[in-house]
């Protein structure tokens, strides 16, 4: 079954469930920051997934890749599956801006979280929404 | 024409080429670190790359990812493309453990390369080569 980690509950906004994963906001406003978690149960490494699985998270990469390309003015994106902190499975996909918070660093670890007006997430949300 | 960034080139060592991607070994003995750098022209985004040489790059990741966890000792993988220093895309695959330099931040910017030994990295290579 699965069940999503507390603390990728706690720092993050649901915005919608794709075919594989569920898409949510990171809480930070100092980045348009997006994160996949795909809906299967025990997922600690990409690899983890099936090669049938993998594909469609790409297909999910692809498309919250290209809305942060398209609407959200991103110079460069990030992604990655990194999960030190956090093992369950997770794929960030992050809009990186050349005069954020901490460009060219990472973001994890060199930026405080700056949490979002709750009436700007809901923007937000249905504003990406509306793009998927 | 496909040409590999100079700072790629500096920090890295050889390994291989696979179907679509350059394989390589980063320059620094703080982690068993590969770099994946697809060889076509001009591309900065993972999501520069076609759909079907994403998923060539895809089993690509998969098999090196695997190198790593059955041979490496890998407690978690972390891959990632970036690219806010080096632009041209690359695709990290990097062996973390608990007791590494830098565990659970990222390895990019928190710890200083400690390069092998020539003979050191040319084990290593011959190594990676026949798990390919």
């Amino acid at each position: 079954m699965f069940l999503l980690n507390p603390k990728l509950k706690s720092d993050t906004h649901f915005i919608a469930d794709l075919k594989i994963s569920r898409l949510f906001l990171m809480n930070d406003s100092n980045y348009p920051w997006l994160i996949l978690v795909p809906r299967k149960a025990d997922l600690i490494e990409f690899t983890d997934l099936s090669f049938e699985d993998q594909i469609e998270v790409l297909r999910e990469i692809n498309l919250v890749g290209k809305i942060l390309q398209e609407n959200f003015g991103a110079e460069k994106l990030n992604i990655a599956a990194l999960g030190n902190v956090v093992s369950q499975l997770h794929i960030h996909v992050i809009a990186r801006k050349k005069n954020d918070a901490t460009f060219p660093k990472p973001v994890w670890g060199n930026s405080v979280a700056k949490p979002y007006a709750e009436q700007d997430a809901q923007d937000l949300i249905k504003k990406i929404k509306s793009l998927l």
